[in-house]
């Protein structure tokens, strides 16, 4: 008896919940959209099994740096949400000082790719700006690569060079690329490698499972903190399907943040378009999976996602958040971890000469 | 009709060279063992689930390491034969000049680890010799790593300390040590990433199959080159379940090799046990998946098997061998290549706090 008088007191408090829920949830449908359950299609582009296998190979490949030991795999870290936690990007051993790694996680939904979007696709991101020498472009701060154009393209050369002198690779490119006659190509990479990436999504988070429709997918905090971040303005520009990446903001609108969150050295977008009105301004990032992805900003500057969640209502909002507020934000920022991809590490085929670099 | 006939014959090849594997074989399992299907055991050890999910994390895991950028798996490649490809050891990039990264796989069936010997065993390897700072311990040439005890004992509780600050870990190291009432603590470390590294094992090449049986896992110069490698001498030490790992031999017995193959100032097992007998002596290593492990040597001076087979030959037995001869031990080699393991990217779980070394 007294069972049942609980049941029907439960049932009674879950029905209220989701009566309050459905306000909410309109709002926010039309801010977010989930991640998708299967992975995008690239325009163009037929993702067949054997580009995708080519392009995890490739996403794992040391030997694609000039200097052979840097993946994309080693700051897009796929253990760790996509990002390096820090170690190599953001100027944190003290021999790199550039931008804190972008995850690649769901990164296909990005308007742009980099801090200052300066690639227009994944693609593009590969092919013309990292493969050359990623440590040269952790170092940088904005703009395109200061690499000389012709060394860039010899780095290309012999990375092709390189890959024709692999018997595994050579018939990886021609399972991948069937109607090409030369399909070890240095475009083919950057295709292949998109490709891979473009199945790098998180689906399924609990966010996304509440917006379908699962009240029971958030807790009553998360909840709030999502009004909060709608009521607050953090919408304003985190939104999307990506909660983020679709559009670029100056960081400091309101209140110029302290110097190790923006260095004046860095101009952010103006390196790109060259219009006094994208000084300071960057691509506003992704808040999916911000649980794994810390540090914080473009610089790295904090660890800690409150910190974060603060100072982004002063610089941008002009708002003191309170303690509890910021609680309840991050809590709501917690539920956008969603499920992480299932990599199963490929089996890279051997060198039988020496690396190109070395034959001399 | 003519079918028939053409069946016959093959048939009597078949049997023919069945016949003629016999001796062989018999010679063969008296100095080598397949590499058993499943991962051998570890003395006073269990391998449950959860110490095995632990120890690939922490295998995956940057922040092991002082620096925080480098993991056990970026030298030891599980896509790369469980070596870096000579990128990060033997002074290769120009900044390192330490030895040739050993694999990984198959270390479990070694009699010791490190080229010099100095680890007992796996845990003794990643416990008290790599973590506080594997790019020291790659930059050292032989001996017990020249860390400061007093630095070396910071460094490991500065790393228990950060794991203790990462909830997900501390969950982890409960679920894996449960009738600890500490658990998080540094010889759980390297417990756990030794149960995984036992994991780490390449049955069913096709030396391992034709030695228990299959005549036809071998091809005919396979077959040459095993009787050569066998008479010519090289199984007087490759030999065992790795076909090496199991002693140590002095690089240069017949006749002394050039220096980049052999630095005068690496003593290699001297170091360890100071008796001049052991100057210039080092472990024999695995072959087991040489065609995955170049460059060859303790100071990766090749990445051409052929040059490695020749310079043995030379060096240990005072053997000029031909063209034709260095062809057929190494067709024999590429036979040693076995099932590499599959292994699904663990996700590692976030921090929730700067790491330790940031915090002050």
């Amino acid at each position: 008896m007294r069972l049942k008088l609980i049941a029907s007191l439960v049932a009674l408090c879950v029905s209220g919940l989701a009566l309050a829920d459905v306000p909410l949830r309109d709002r926010a449908k039309e801010l977010f959209e989930p991640i998708p359950s299967a992975p995008p299609a690239i325009p163009g582009e037929t993702a067949t099994p054997q580009k995708l296998a080519l392009g995890k190979m490739l996403f794992f490949e040391p030997r694609l740096s000039e200097i052979r030991d840097v993946s994309c795999a080693d700051c897009h870290n796929l253990s760790m949400g996509g990002v390096d936690g820090g170690a190599l990007s953001g100027g944190h051993n003290g021999q790199l000082a550039g931008r804190e790694v972008l995850t690649v996680m769901n990164a296909i939904f990005n308007k742009s790719q980099y801090w200052d979007g300066r690639a227009a696709d994944l693609a593009d991101q590969v092919v013309n700006s990292v493969m050359a020498n990623p440590k040269a472009m952790l170092k940088t701060r904005g703009g395109p690569m200061p690499i000389n154009p012709t060394e860039h393209a010899a780095a290309k050369q012999r990375a092709v060079e390189q890959f024709k002198a692999i018997p595994g690779y050579v018939s990886a490119f021609k399972q991948a690329f069937p109607e090409q006659s030369d399909p070890v190509a240095y475009d083919n990479i950057g295709r292949a490698i998109a490709l891979f990436e473009a199945t790098l999504i998180t689906p399924d988070s609990p966010f996304d499972r509440w917006l379908k429709g699962d009240d029971q997918a958030l807790a009553d905090a998360q909840k709030e903190g999502l009004k909060l971040f709608i009521e607050k303005g953090c919408a304003t520009c985190h939104n999307g399907v990506n909660i983020g990446g679709a559009m670029y903001a100056r960081f400091g609108v309101v209140k110029q943040p302290a110097p190790d969150y923006l260095p004046p050295d860095d101009w952010g977008r103006y390196a790109v378009t060259k219009a006094i009105a994208d000084k300071y301004a960057f691509k506003v990032p992704s808040l999916r999976n911000v649980e794994l992805t810390a540090p914080y900003f473009h610089t790295g500057a904090t660890f800690d996602l409150k910190k974060a969640v603060a100072v982004m209502g002063e610089s941008q909002l002009g708002v003191a958040l309170s303690a509890d507020e910021t609680d309840k934000i991050v809590a709501f920022l917690d539920s956008l971890t969603g499920h992480q991809p299932e990599v199963v590490l490929p089996i890279l085929p051997p060198r039988t000469a020496p690396p190109i670099a070395q034959a001399q």
